[in-house]
C-alpha cells in the first residue's frame, strides 16, 4: 500500500515560523483553465495571510483562467514571465482539467525539476500529484484525490 | 449580550436538500474591491457543488475585483444588470473595505431590501453584516466578525 505524505503540508510548515521572517518567503502557485478555485484562493491567501509573498502564475499567460467551478481569477503574471523568478515553494493546485495540464505542460515539469534539484519544495493538491509523476518528481510518499489514486500507483514510487 | 444567528449557515441549510431540487436555486453574490476572496470563492464553489447556480456580480462592473489578499477576480456579471434577476439568495461576503463599499451602496441596500420584503433570503458573512444594519435589513440575531461587533451592537436590534 502506497504510503502517505501530504506535500502541501509538508511546504506549509515550512513557513510555521514567525511572520518576521515569513515575509521574506516567495510562493508561485502555477493555476489554469480547471484549477479548483478553492486550492488556488485558499492557499494564496492563508499564505498571504502569513507574510508570504505569492505569485498567481498562469499558464494561458495574463489572461484570467476559468477554475473548475467557474470562478474565473486573473493571474498576477504570465508563467512564462513567472518562471524565471526564484520562489521557496512552488505550488500546483489541484482540479481537473486543471492538474492534466499541468502535468502535461513542459515548462512546469522543467521548473518544476529545476525547483526540485535546488533542494527546494515543491508541493501538489489534490490531483495534481500526477504532475510529479509526469515530470519525475522523486516523492516517496504522496497523498491525492482519489480519482488519480491508480496512476500514482502505477508510478511505484509513489 | 447580543444573540447570535449565523445568516450564512441558515442560508445554506436551505440548499441541504437533493441535488435535483438545488439544480432550480439561484444565488446572487455582490462583492467587490477589499471583498475577501476565501469568503466570495469558498461560498461560489460549495454552492456551484450543491448544484445551485451562482451569479458573482461586481459593484465596479464586469471589470475583475482586487480581493482583501490580492486575488483579483472577473465578476459573472455587472452588479447594475444582475441586480433585476430573481435569486433565491443574496450574499455578501466580508472583508474590508469591502464590506464598508457594500454597506454604503444605495443600489444594494435596495436589493436587499427588496429581497428581504420578498420573503428571501439575504445572507451576509464576517463584517458584512454591516450592511444589514446601514441598509435597515431586520435581523434579530446575527453574528459577525469581532472588529465590527460593536457598530452591530449599537444598532439595538443586532
Amino acid at each position: 500500500m502506497m504510503s502517505l505524505l501530504c506535500l502541501f503540508l509538508a511546504c506549509l510548515s515550512l513557513f510555521s515560523t514567525t511572520k518576521a521572517t515569513m515575509a521574506e518567503k516567495t510562493a508561485l502557485l502555477i493555476a489554469t483553465d480547471g484549477s479548483e478555485e478553492m486550492e488556488v484562493v485558499i492557499t494564496a491567501d492563508v499564505l498571504v495571510r502569513g507574510g508570504v509573498k505569492v505569485t498567481i502564475a498562469g499558464l494561458n499567460g495574463t489572461q484570467p483562467f476559468k477554475c473548475a467551478r467557474g470562478t474565473k481569477i486573473v493571474p498576477d503574471a504570465a508563467f512564462e514571465d513567472a518562471k524565471t523568478g526564484s520562489y521557496d515553494v512552488v505550488i500546483l493546485p489541484g482540479g481537473q482539467p486543471g492538474s492534466n495540464t499541468l502535468a502535461a505542460h513542459e515548462g512546469v515539469g522543467f521548473l518544476l525539476r529545476e525547483q526540485h534539484e535546488k533542494g527546494k519544495l515543491v508541493a501538489a493538491i489534490c490531483a495534481a500529484p500526477i504532475a510529479l509523476k509526469s515530470h519525475k518528481i522523486p516523492a516517496d510518499l504522496v497523498t491525492s484525490h482519489p480519482s488519480v489514486q491508480k496512476q500514482l500507483e502505477e508510478a511505484g514510487r509513489f
